[in-house]
C-alpha cells in the first residue's frame, strides 16, 4: 500500500487556501516529501503527517515556490528532536542552494545527506522504501520529475523452491530477504519466488512543458501527478514561454501514458477556479481530476494490466 | 491614525492556526512590516493588507522563525509587479543573511535597500511615514526592538505667526512643510506652530528577556507588543536560558512603562492555550491582552497623559 497526499497545489505564490505545490508519499510508516515551498511544514501538520517519519526530501528544481520552505522544515525537524539523517536530493546545484538557505539553520541535531542528481544522466536510487527514478523535465532551469515505485516481489512457488533444493527452513526467510546462507550454501530469493509482479508507481512532474519522457516514465502508472499552471487555452503562449502546461496538455500526456489516475496541481495564483477548465482536460483524458490541498489516496497492489 | 495588525503570534514553529510572529503598521496608506517568518506573505493576504504599500521590512534578529519568509515575500512582491525600492533593516549581518536567502530570489524587479543597524549604537531613521527607533534586546544573538512613532506637529497659533512676521500666504504652507522661502527670507515651521503634541507610539519587542531598555522606550506608549514565549511560571528557568519571557514578566515591563495597551505574542508551539496563563499576567498588569493572528487596532491621537 502506498499513500500519496498532495500537501499544496499552488504555483508561484501561496494563497490562504492553497499552499505551494508539494506532496508526500508514505509506505510502511516511512515518508518521502517532494518539494518544499514556503508553508510546507504547516501543511504537513495540517494533514496530520508529522516530520519524524520523513526519510527524504526530493526537490524538483530551485524556483522559490518549490524550495523556500526548506530551512523552516529543517529547523522544525530539529526542534522536534530528530536525530536520524535526512536525505535531500535534487538537481546539481542542490548543495549550494541548500547551504545558502541554511544560513538560518546552520546547526541541526541531525545530518542532512545531500544527493545531487545530474538531469542529463539521472541515476535511480532508493529512499523510504521506494525505488526512485528521476528524469529530466523541460522548464526554465534544470528540473527533475520523479517516478516512485513500490516494488512487489514475485509469488512464492513451493515447487520452484523444491526444484532448487532450497531447505524448508529458508522458504519463509527468502520471502523477506534477498538471500540466505545455510550450511555454507547461499540461496537467493529467485529460487523460491516467481517473476516480480506489478508494483505501485506514482509519477510527479512539475514544472515542465509536455515532453515525451513523462509519458515514457508514466506508462501504465497508478497515479500521474502533473502540473497544470493554466487552464484557459488562451494562455498557451504564456505556458510555452514560462515552461508550464495547460490542463489539456497535461491530460494528453496522461492519455498517452495510459495512466490509471491523473491529478492536476501547481495552479497559477491567477486561476482561482481551476474547475472552470477541467472539462477541457477531461475531453482529452476522462479520468483527469483536480488536485486539492490535502487530497490523498491509498493505492494497493493490482494485477498486471 | 496608526493601524497595527498582528499577522502571526507563534514562536519557533508555525502551526495551522498560528503563524510565526510578525506584524504590520500602517499610516496614511503606507505600510511597515516587522519580521517575516515563513508564511508571513500568506498572513498578509489573509488579513487583506497587500504587498504594494509596504515601504519597509524591519527584522528583529536572524532566528529562522523571524526571517524565513523573506525570500518568498520578495518573490511575491516581484511577481506582483513591484518596482518601488524596499527598505530592509535589521541588525548587523543583515546583508549576509538576506543575500544568502536570496539564492532563490536573486533577480527582482525592484531594489532592496539594506540598512544594517548596530545594536550597540542604534540610530533612529524614518520609513513609511514613521519615526523608527531601534533598541537592543537581550536574546541568544544580537536582537533589536523597535519603537514606531507617528509624530504630531504642534497646534497652529496665528498669534505666533503674527509675532514672527510670517507672511499670510505661508501660514498654511508651514503647517504642511518644515520651511518656506518668500522674498529671500526663510521661515520655519516653529514660527507658526506650538510645541509638538503627543504622537502615537508602538513598541515591538521580541525575542528577549525583560531588560530596562524596553520600559524606557515604551514609557506611556499607546501599544506595547511583547513576546510571551511561556505562560507557566515553571518555565522560568527555560525562559532565562533561551532568552525569552514569561507572560507575567512581560506584564511587569508594561506596568513599569505605564503602557496604555499590552499585547502578548510569540507563544511557544508547546503552549496551545495561552489563555490558561493570562490571569497571571493580568494580576501584574490588568490591561494585558493575548495577541492573536489578525488582531488589529486603529490608534488615534490622544491628549498628553
Amino acid at each position: 500500500m502506498l499513500k500519496f497526499t498532495l500537501l499544496g497545489t499552488g504555483g508561484m505564490m501561496p494563497l490562504p487556501e492553497r499552499g505551494l505545490a508539494s506532496a508526500m508519499a508514505a509506505v510502511n510508516g516511512r515518508q518521502l516529501l517532494i518539494d518544499c515551498g514556503e508553508g510546507t511544514q504547516v501543511q504537513i501538520r495540517r494533514f496530520g503527517l508529522g516530520f519524524k517519519a520523513i526519510d527524504g526530501v526530493l526537490i524538483t528544481h530551485f524556483h522559490g515556490d518549490h524550495v523556500s520552505g526548506l530551512p523552516g522544515l529543517l529547523l522544525s525537524m530539529g526542534n522536534s528532536g530528530r536525530e536520524a539523517p535526512l536525505t535531500l536530493a535534487g538537481p546539481v546545484g542542490l548543495t549550494h542552494v541548500a547551504d545558502c538557505l541554511r544560513v538560518i539553520a546552520p546547526e541541526l541535531p541531525f545530518e542532512v545527506v545531500y544527493s545531487e542528481i545530474d538531469p542529463d544522466a539521472p541515476a535511480p536510487f532508493a529512499c523510504a522504501g521506494l525505488d526512485i527514478a528521476p528524469f529530466p523535465l523541460k522548464h526554465g532551469m534544470p528540473c527533475l520529475g520523479y517516478r516512485l515505485t513500490l516494488p512487489r516481489p514475485g509469488r512464492f512457488l513451493p515447487e520452484q523452491a523444491r526444484k532448487n533444493n532450497v531447505p524448508l527452513p529458508l522458504w519463509s526467510v527468502l520471502q523477506k530477504q534477498p538471500e540466505a546462507v545455510l550450511d555454507g550454501v547461499t540461496y537467493t530469493r529467485d529460487m523460491v519466488l516467481g517473476p516480480a509482479r506489478r508494483g505501485i508507481s506514482v509519477i510527479y512532474a512539475t514544472d515542465t512543458r509536455p515532453v515525451p519522457a513523462i509519458a515514457e516514465m508514466a506508462r501504465d502508472c497508478d497515479l500521474l501527478v502533473l502540473e497544470a499552471m493554466y487552464g484557459d487555452p488562451e494562455k498557451r503562449e504564456r505556458a510555452v514561454k514560462t515552461g508550464h502546461m495547460l490542463m489539456e496538455e497535461a491530460a494528453a500526456v496522461a492519455a498517452d501514458a495510459h495512466a490509471r489516475r491523473l491529478w492536476l496541481t501547481h495552479y497559477s495564483p491567477a486561476m482561482p477556479d481551476p474547475e472552470t477548465w477541467l472539462p477541457l482536460a477531461q475531453a482529452v483524458y476522462p479520468e483527469a481530476a483536480l488536485g486539492a490541498d490535502g487530497m490523498d489516496v491509498d493505492i494497493g497492489y493490482t494485477a498486471n494490466a
